[in-house]
């Protein structure tokens, strides 16, 4: 190995530990409160320390997460758009470089104290992966360790052929893009049927899933359907879901 | 269809949209507190009207589940061991009739108020069917409705050919069964990390997963390893456990 790496296996032990986004000690998201502050609680905390002395170290920041437990999700490295379309090319040619099954590009909803809003602000290099379900397993524990190796490769820090990681017996990658549109709601409350799984490719029209209701036998199941041709990147998988939420990701071709 | 079958798509609806095995009213685990009471508490009330009014009306009950969200597992059709010998065949019978990838004879640990002891006292043959993950997808409602309909067409309630649903590209059945050592369990708490996939065939002293400390960077990680030749049907993937917990679930051919 040529350079530095620093490897943080887990930010937020305590989250960690109790299989939560918030620490149990304050109630909070680390990823809601960057750049953080000294002098606040231990999530603030953990976002100072990481924001003012590991962030400044680095040129290029991996941030691995899993995805909901509720979902179903392609293994993707993943960006919000950035205004400095420099650093945002760079950006996307660093999560393409992990060649997983998708890079992609998706809209920030402005959601305010995220890790990688601090970093760019610092001109570094961003990439968040997502996998599915929020849990690890070896099939996906390999495809992470594939996509971070050929991220080293293509940085220089480690030499050897970057490789596409094997996923559901296939081997690709693809660029694509989710818009706010993209964003497939459930239209009321109650049980979601998904008729769909992640990596299709659906037809204006074609089936998402179905809304069935919980309050009233007599209610009529609903159709959830695609606005348009796209990919599936990612399908609630948890039953319930409440009015007005998100139950599936659909995506198309990047255009920069 | 010839004869009569009752659709419950839902026990409890609460502890359903609470996404929690515990009804939020009352805290309690309606697989728990089995016949129920008339005068208790929601679940209470809800275990008795399915004890008193449901289970009479029924030759055959099948209870569909899915497994942990902490969890990968094999789509199995289930069933405790059953003191009464010519039950217990039955119910073996009835739950290879599913064609489910994993027939399962488990340990029963003495839990006390389950539903599948309540019907079993009514001289009914139960089977109770486990997913993977706590959630539910696509092609796991594909091979769970096959599942029940290759169950009605042994019951003679509908026509039709039994298939072997596919998953993941394979279409077999296996009947197995786990003892007490067959639970894999964590030897101290931490990050456990699966090398191995539901499925896998496994040799004595094969690597299930390691543990890893979160407690100190220089605690030596431990290796899990098989205990003699099996299949692995259940792994943990919620990356946090505590100690002398469950990891893996490893089983072996059943003989009765």
């Amino acid at each position: 190995m040529c350079g530095r790496v620093i490897v943080v296996p887990v930010l937020n032990p305590l989250a960690l530990e109790a299989w939560s986004r918030n620490t149990p000690l304050d109630g909070l998201n680390l990823n809601r409160v960057f750049p953080g502050r000294a002098n606040g609680s231990i999530t603030h905390r953990i976002a100072d320390a990481v924001s003012r002395v590991l962030l400044p170290m680095a040129d290029t920041v991996f941030d691995l997460h899993s995805f909901g437990p509720k979902w179903d999700c392609l293994p993707a490295a993943t960006t919000h758009p950035i205004a400095d379309p420099d650093l945002m090319a760079r950006t996307v040619r660093m999560a393409e470089a992990f060649k997983l099954p998708l890079t992609l590009v998706w809209p920030h909803n402005d959601t305010a104290g995220m890790f990688d809003i601090t970093a760019q602000n610092q001109g570094k290099v961003f990439v968040c992966s997502e996998f599915g379900g929020g849990t690890v397993g070896a099939d996906n524990l390999a495809i992470y360790e594939a996509g971070v190796r050929n991220a080293l490769i293509a940085l220089g820090l480690v030499e050897g052929k970057a490789d596409y990681p094997i996923f559901r017996h296939q081997s690709f990658a693809q660029t694509l893009e989710t818009r706010l549109s993209d964003e497939l709601k459930s239209p009321a409350p109650g049980i979601f049927e998904p008729r769909c799984s992640v990596l299709d490719e659906v037809k204006q029209g074609d089936l998402i899933g179905i809304l069935h209701s919980m309050n009233s036998l007599s209610a009529e199941s609903i159709d959830i359907r695609a606005p348009e041709t796209s990919i599936v990147l990612a399908i609630a998988s948890g039953a319930h879901v409440d009015a007005n939420k998100v139950v599936a990701y659909v995506a198309r071709p990047l255009k920069i």
